[in-house]
């Protein structure tokens, strides 16, 4: 952890006391960025515990200076992307300076709360907002085990593609229907083969969604330019939950040149974006190759990648049924996972994607494909939580799916734990099915 | 041709002289809509000729009113983006109220010519600019040709995917690296098996061109809404030549979710958009679809689509290499096609994308796929002109070419033509490939 700085010290607390609860998302050590709207104007904030530091207001009650003040100036407009396209040092320094201002124990501890009424917004009062104008969204395919297992549902020989363990598979995702956290998801209608083979069109009957990881670009390359494998993570500005919600029965028709309307109608993040900065204690090495597999390209295999391209971070998905809300019952876990069940690093992801000299623009996402695991529970869509739809899945409440239906809710959070450190969470994606529309 | 307006007069002529010659891609009944930079201000423009007409100086010059002066009012900042989300008839009035200014009998012919000066520039001097930001690209696989020849090439007992006649097949391409015409091209490094079947990264050796067109969006879709198909072409603003270089040794090893690093290093496209108004006299029949082929779903066929879905455009490619421009020589044509060899109009294209929701954003650009007919000439890539390598491609002077080499320049130009309609063309789209940096 030598490149940990004083924002991850473990023995801060903040006067926020939510903040300091055993499990909350967003203690002192992890100040994620995020947007928010009041009044209609779009404003960029950073959680602490259950508050939301208003960035402006700290601003105008002269909290912040220096390269702090210029981070939030970055963020008028209530856009991160010009904030995201600054040095790391920007991002860094106002981090530094709240964590100052918001722990028990610091030089402007009076000041900060004579100021709390100005600066500090109730989170569960705000209407969030997608973090910045995302430019391109990749997706990635990543997981062995989710790819191994669609493979055999495929009833492929060999299941696994050609290339898999020597680049991480991407395609072109949809940018313009990302919503944040909380929107409703409308089931799409599409062009899809029904159960006596005759192409139909009309609502898509199988729902699925994909627990992912994404992460947004931070400062970006020129076109003609890569990005060398161990400075890849200088070009990471953060990591959000994302839900890659598809829709298999039009994808399964329509697949030739990649998904296309089988994900296009929506795919949710999470409203938070947990900087690549908070997760430094967390850095694990890269997951381990097996024994046979392909020698990593030079241009994919840099030593700080290798030592510190993983993440310590489990996620988890429930499902929540409007038959279980009506009854007031928990929504059921039905996937927990890690981040290390990934076969490729994000490292590893963004040096890819920029080798060919594409340009990756501040605020683009990158998605690091649905992030299952060998174990059952750890299959991270209901495709192969259902053995693609041969053993339903059973909830709490003993409903069965082999799809999603109207209704159902998905909600996904994750945690970075490791060692000593305090661990810090992503916050929520959550996204409900509603009805296709007529 | 009912919808026609007296921009389309064929008998109305210019006083910019350059604008009546024959075979003039600008004629006064074309008026494409480009950005500039001049100062280094992005501007908006509109091509007469070898001119271009300056809006902002001719709104200052108090030449435009109404609504058309907010069209222009709309391209502040030097993108088209807001133009394009207005209702048509404010571009409509703008294209009107600038073919009176620069016909040779128009009512406001005398203030026009006084203006001269201050609001036609040299169409040669300009530094073209890419038109609006580009929110999204998504790019269709149309021609029957064009895939069932890459079928053949794979040694598919089928050609053609199962849902070629059943939907237009697209995926996401990258809005990043879309680049105007005359920007170089640098060369990809990738991954690909070389011929010992070695997985190496270098320079990528099997560059392709491939010709298409691209539509701009108009007026936008909100997300969960679809777009009827008789409605779709209302959502059009206009059309461009657009080359999707490819790196084809990439995308043969990378391809599993469709191309991603084999077209992601650029994607040139000319600097006009020429109108959907403009090509209304162009306007032809949707392609015929053979006996035997399934219906079309309801959702693709309107009366309107199937009346005049199709567009009269002929389309060509020349290849210029280094040893022919060190000569003198003329580049050689090499491919010589028509729009209406594709299966799909723009107009299902576009339906086709929104049938599940996506919206789709003013300025959104969606490329038809290569435009390859049945004719060996109609062939829109150099994979299909050597047979995939097979028949290598022999140039004007004795060269021979298998793909693209560093230093060959691919020029794209279209013209439509129908009836008594004076033609008009889409300008050009250039690149030329530069040599892989090391």
């Amino acid at each position: 952890m030598k490149q940990c700085n004083a924002t991850h010290d473990p023995a801060r607390r903040s006067w926020v006391e939510s903040a300091n609860l055993p499990g909350a998302d967003f203690p002192i050590q992890n100040l994620p960025f995020g947007v928010f709207t009041e009044g209609g104007k779009r404003r960029a904030g950073v959680a602490i515990g259950d508050r939301v530091v208003d960035l402006d207001a700290a601003l105008a009650a002269g909290l912040l200076d220096g390269d702090a003040a210029v981070a939030v100036e970055a963020t008028a407009g209530g856009t991160l992307n010009r904030l995201m396209a600054l040095e790391p040092r920007y991002a860094s320094a106002l981090r530094a300076q709240l964590s100052d201002l918001l722990r028990t124990d610091g030089p402007q501890l009076a000041a900060a709360r004579a100021a709390e009424q100005r600066i500090l917004l109730d989170i569960g009062q705000l209407e969030m907002q997608l973090p910045c104008d995302i430019g391109d969204f990749s997706d990635f395919l990543t997981s062995l085990h989710h790819t191994e297992r669609h493979g055999r549902f495929k009833g492929l020989a060999d299941p696994l593609p050609a290339a898999f363990k020597s680049l991480p598979i991407a395609y072109h995702g949809r940018a313009s229907s990302i919503r944040v956290s909380g929107a409703e998801v409308i089931r799409p209608h599409g062009q899809y083969k029904d159960a006596q083979g005759q192409v139909v069109f009309g609502p898509a009957p199988m729902l699925d969604f994909e627990l992912e990881l994404g992460a947004f670009v931070g400062r970006g390359n020129a076109l003609g330019t890569p990005i060398p494998i161990d400075q890849a993570r200088e070009h990471i500005f953060g990591y959000c939950l994302l839900n890659d919600w598809s829709a298999k029965s039009i994808q399964w028709w329509e697949q030739v040149l990649g998904p296309f309307l089988g994900k296009s109608f929506h795919t949710s993040i999470a409203p938070w974006i947990v900087t690549e900065e908070a997760l430094l204690p967390f850095r694990l090495p890269a997951p381990a190759r097996a024994p046979g597999d392909p020698a990593l390209l030079a241009h994919l295999d840099g030593p700080s990648d290798q030592a510190e391209g993983g993440i310590a971070i489990e996620l988890d998905a429930q499902l929540s049924t409007a038959k279980q809300r009506s009854a007031g019952q928990q929504p059921t876990l039905i996937t927990r996972t890690h981040l290390q069940n990934l076969y490729w690093t994000f490292g590893q992801m963004l040096t890819h994607h920029a080798s060919n000299g594409c340009n990756l623009r501040p605020g683009d996402l990158i998605g690091s494909g649905t992030i299952s695991g060998e174990s059952d529970l750890a299959r991270a869509c209901i495709t192969e939580l259902t053995n693609a739809s041969r053993d339903p899945l059973q909830l709490g409440n003993g409903e069965l799916r082999t799809a999603l239906e109207d209704g159902d809710e998905m909600i996904f959070r994750a945690r970075a734990a490791h060692g000593g450190a305090v661990p810090i969470g992503f916050g929520e994606c959550r996204g409900r099915i509603r009805a296709a529309r007529h």
